[in-house]
């Protein structure tokens, strides 16, 4: 049984990580950490949880962590993970990041993005960027996983395929994404009220989404080349989900047939990733509670361009999903293993 | 395995059903009914099964089916089981009638408030009324289980306690309940559109709901003396869940300690059944998803009543949850076989 | 031109005053009170006011206020507006308070439900309460108009010609009543966050709420003797909107013509005030946005109940919207002027 | 007072045409026309209008209404206004043309997008494409307006300035459009149920959308040559509301403020349009209930490309508002008359 710490429990991907390893075979939560409900009942924080989980909140002490659980899941603020983690610890415990700490191997477009300084510029080259589709050889052996952002797993799965081929010009790219509201946290704001949110519409962080870096820096990885995105976030009035919805100049044509066969490459032996059938739109209620994500496209001849779209629940596989995914395959766990919940449809 | 057929697979109900018994470990859907689709590829009626289950939709043979299955739900309009049910399939094979067409003894209260002919008189003694928490003991031996409807089960759960205790007048007894929109099928229907559901409440079927008899019945059972009750549904815009808010005058002064200790008499042991802490009210958000009822009650000194308030997941506990749980019960399994889900939130 | 000067003015009821008063034709806003945005521009805090309010928010200053408008709204928490009226500012101004400082006659029960100490008792005999429809004989001469609570409105409206024509028992009244989330108003509170309201219905304050001795003292006059209810609100996913569910004990067998009569005897000249067709249930989508009260009944003779419903639009007729209509009053305009939105559907 | 006829009455646009009509000084419906309705209260159907319009329902009599009517608004679907409208009708009556049938001055590309027969093609030429801030002269004389489609006024109000000014390349742009369900009208269909659209988000319609060739042919004119968009809708669950996101490639490096002067010099006397603050990003919430729109940008330096952005209310703007803005025109009366509703928050 692999015992689970989790910093960060009572966020909205927190509860979702308890959610998922409560009814997962071969581990188990050991540690709710909590900076703001410290000795109050987990269950009265969640009160899905009532009767579930009896455990009380505790502090975030990464030390003490470290000699008594597994795995750490920090679920938290950017900075706190790169302020906390240290070799001794790294020694102990694997450490699965949900924040953004460890994904950018510049550390200086980090600094810049996210407008603070890292703490621990050391471990950035060796943490495994957490993508497990493309990823999963390295992350067997990591000591530090980098759980990648929801928006951008949504980005980089749903166009992976065409910049790995060299099939679009990656100076081309935009991504116009789509948010859930759970993916803002469950800070007390006014703009996240639900008569701020609700019948509403809006883009946010025009040109400034601190996801952008890390969906050019994979994708260059990808293309072997610079890539420079345009990338949009929109806050709709629903609880969980991601659209991804990308375009791309094609840099020759190709039929519908080409291109799938080109996705199915990739994807075909992905339990997670599911190609949907032709002229099938990704939406995001058909993922909502599980690990999938749906990907999709559509070449327009007219001008050119494809359209590339994808959808997953930002909680899972784009937050708490994932991050399980990863700790099976760090542990050699089956990957799906406790992750084969069905979309909850309506 | 437990081979499984399901008749009306494609309405909301239907759907949750395969979504609970794709994760059953001990059952399989081995035919997906549904008049209106037959033919079609289930998951492209339902895309959130896709890759999951790729069997078309089949008809509604039911002699056929009894052949070739081990039970069968049928989660369909009212009158369609009564009229397809007879001694022969009964023999063959268990029935999980979703609808309410063997849920009220006397068959003449059936028909005056459902407006049809009853088709299968003969069997209605015989059917047993599968609210689990009541009457699990006398579901074991049943060939015919009547499952009971989304509101009745919220409601009599909340107030069974109270009444089979003597302690509330069985004549004062109003229930007000709130339902999301899921309850009302997928019909294409005008009131149902988004546009009209969405930003509104409104109460409907007022005095004359049917299922106003249903509760009646049970909660006469156990008091003991005729229940007349007032029953009014509201539509809520939300997709899952129903909240029951129900008033009765108390016959005498009680204290909380000793309301409590009644609920838990009935309810300690039940997993299904969650009697919250004192004034924690229900709310549907915490049962999302899955097989719980969430209960809880308030002594107003002033007026001399108490309120009981109930909140269940109407497609799991008040619909394919329950129905699963009969079939455990029905299979002599563990109850609450591939019922575990815990709660989704957000 | 009537000068308006409102404390409170960047709650969602103070935006509302903001709404009505710049489409009336007779009254200008020319204080926009609001303590936490002062010298911020009031468009920049609700940007539907961009390019038509260019003023910028003042702080709470009665005296100088007293001497620079006609009338103050005062749409804050409870106990301001009490703690800053006094003789002098009467004398020169009207104030209409949406907080409930002055709508409870008896000192004592308003210092038990509210918990707070009141600070100008003095006040409260020739403080009119503003339901326009029962006391606008008395409203024409006041200085002061305590404008009902929004669950007051539309439970009052609902009940009242039934308890004035003493039709039914005053000691068996309970009201269930359902709000959208605008009522909350807008703090930053994570129980009014987007993820924790959307996809839930709760009840709240069950027997403690604080409108519940406001229905009482005011039912109470109508029935000419103590009148003691049950009320319990709820909270739904919707942003504006109550509904009103309430039930009685009718004293003797009555027939809906006889009813219907009742009910167009109070309401068949109310502009705002629409009795609905027979078995028309009241929906909140109907009035959106609108002054109006729609109510409607229904007779149930098994049980020997009334039920009555009432929908309004809380941020209009149960706070902005009445409070105009009050000063419409006051300062002998038509009660309808700058009042007469057609609700908005969808 | 301007006599006002409206086939399509009973739609979601036809019902805000009443709306805004009931509240116009200087018009008064007098034919409320609706196939489906015949002989049914308008405020049967739309209860809002209860007390409020008395009228029956109508047919589609163009003939008789010709006779009877100043201006026809028909808010029917694509194929019925060009069937029915001929020179002697258009002698009598102003006709404007909610539907598509009149948009688009090619008629070859009206019936390959559309898919079906032009019935009227000969009065193409003289109806003038009703998109009131940039074609008011040329509307004022007309007999038959083209009413622009929701979509197509959110996507050119936001990007007419940069193609009109020749500062983007025309052939680069991208509109990423979304809207709330109030667009897909109010037909009884599965795909839009409350259960369906709700929790969830999707692209549709993906290089097909029938207002991709009406966005083309106007922004053409404005460029002077031709113009290819990518341009891609999504649904929303909400109710109301279209937000545009257009990308497109700068033809050389412009400032901040020589792009908001560029939008001023065609916006800052438009009362409808109003170009926000630096950085604030339109929103569909502010505009709610009104007839603005709100645009502004951003300019990318990373990727040379100008992010231009708009928000309008579909039934307002995007349709029934926009209707009577080109009334006013038509009929000589200021251009905002009755079109002055604050708009409507939260």
């Amino acid at each position: 049984m692999i015992k689970v710490g989790i910093i960060g429990a009572t966020g909205y991907a927190g509860n979702e990580l308890v959610r998922l390893i409560v009814q997962h075979p071969d581990a188990e939560v050991v540690w709710y950490g909590s900076r703001s409900y410290i000795d109050e009942r987990y269950a009265d924080v969640y009160r899905n949880m009532f009767e579930i989980v009896d455990e009380k909140c505790l502090g975030e002490d990464m030390d003490r962590l470290a000699n008594e659980v597994d795995v750490i899941f920090t679920a938290t603020p950017q900075g706190l993970c790169g302020s906390l983690v240290n070799e001794e610890i790294l020694n102990k415990v694997k450490i699965i990041d949900l924040s953004a700490d460890f994904r950018i191997k510049d550390v200086e477009t980090y600094e810049k993005w996210y407008g603070i300084k890292h703490k621990s510029p050391q471990f950035i080259k060796e943490a495994v960027y957490g993508l497990c589709e493309i990823n999963r050889d390295k992350t067997k052996d990591a000591r530090l996983v980098a759980n990648p952002g929801c928006y951008t797993t949504c980005s980089i799965l749903s166009i992976y395929p065409m910049v790995k081929e060299g099939l679009i010009d990656p100076k081309s790219i935009i991504v116009d994404a789509k948010s859930g509201t759970s993916g803002a946290g469950r800070g007390a704001k006014v703009a996240n009220l639900f008569c701020e949110v609700n019948e509403n519409i809006k883009a946010y962080g025009v040109t400034t989404h601190r996801h952008t870096p890390e969906i050019e820096e994979q994708l260059g990885y990808a293309a072997g080349e610079e890539v420079l995105i345009n990338f949009t976030p929109h806050l709709v009035p629903m609880q969980r989900g991601i659209l991804v919805t990308a375009y791309a100049n094609l840099k020759k044509d190709v039929t519908y047939d080409e291109v799938k066969a080109i996705y199915d490459k990739y994807y075909k032996n992905e339990q997670f990733v599911r190609v949907l059938d032709k002229d099938v739109c990704p939406e995001t209620r058909w993922v909502e509670g599980s690990n999938y994500v749906d990907v999709n496209f559509k070449i327009d001849e007219r001008t050119g361009r494809i359209i590339m779209m994808g959808a997953l629940d930002n909680v899972v596989k784009g937050a708490a999903g994932q991050a399980v995914q990863n700790m099976n395959i760090v542990f050699g766990l089956e990957e799906n293993t406790g992750l084969q919940q069905v979309p909850m449809f309506p």
